[in-house]
């Protein structure tokens, strides 16, 4: 298997909002039968009915209650860009569960959940390369 | 928001597991600090703690309850490649539960879940581009 993620869809109990809250937020996305898709870097964000997403999974679903055990992050290059970018979420319509904060690794970041409860950390990470083109790379820590 | 994602964090219960799971799928991880980083193409994906990812989003924590909301998706080039990238996830302990079949759009696919029970799709989908780097596009579906 290739270290790569090519597609993420993110179960939503109404499709028109989720579209609604991602346009506002600055993306573009295309719906095709009853699905949202969004070009994001080199892989696709796509929104889905979150119990038809469940059954093509073949796992049960028990609606969302809390936490559902995945974060997802987008970094940015100031700090000043995490405190706007987490402003325009709460205005689209998000919660924010994390207000901006210095973080322990000498980053700044805070976090909101999308109208369907999922996660979204906004970070300034000076210690994780961020390329011109939006890649996002792992310092070689000497670590095994 | 520039249209991109740039870290996925998965909620683990035994990070040795978890892993040595995605290593035995062929990905290459570095453990800082009781968190895994694993580059996947321009992306990182990172292994933490459940409970405490859960903490840190803000967000209350009632452990793995079936379906967690999200999958994840892996393309591949071939309808051979989804059987035996299955076949691989299922000899390091992942679930299949999906089989591997035909698909509505003209594809081949099948899902399994990680010992988490996070939700990997492995996808052959002759519509969508899939790039020797890896990365995926969307088509021009012309709509709006």
């Amino acid at each position: 298997m290739e270290p790569r993620i090519s597609l993420i869809t993110l179960g939503v109990s109404d499709l028109g909002r989720a579209r609604s809250f991602y346009e506002a937020l600055g993306w573009k996305g295309q719906t095709v039968e009853e699905t949202v898709f969004f070009q994001a870097g080199g892989l696709v964000l796509t929104l889905w009915d979150r119990g038809k997403l469940a059954r093509d999974c073949g796992l049960e679903e028990h609606g969302p209650t809390g936490f559902g055990g995945i974060a997802l992050a987008h970094n940015v290059r100031s700090a000043a860009e995490v405190d706007e970018l987490i402003e325009t979420a709460r205005r689209a319509g998000a919660t924010v569960t994390r207000p901006a904060a210095t973080t322990f690794y000498g980053g700044y970041a805070g976090v909101f959940v999308d109208p369907d409860g999922h996660a979204w950390e906004i970070a300034h990470n000076p210690g994780f390369h961020l390329a011109a083109d939006g890649s996002l790379t792992v310092p070689d820590f000497g670590s095994p």
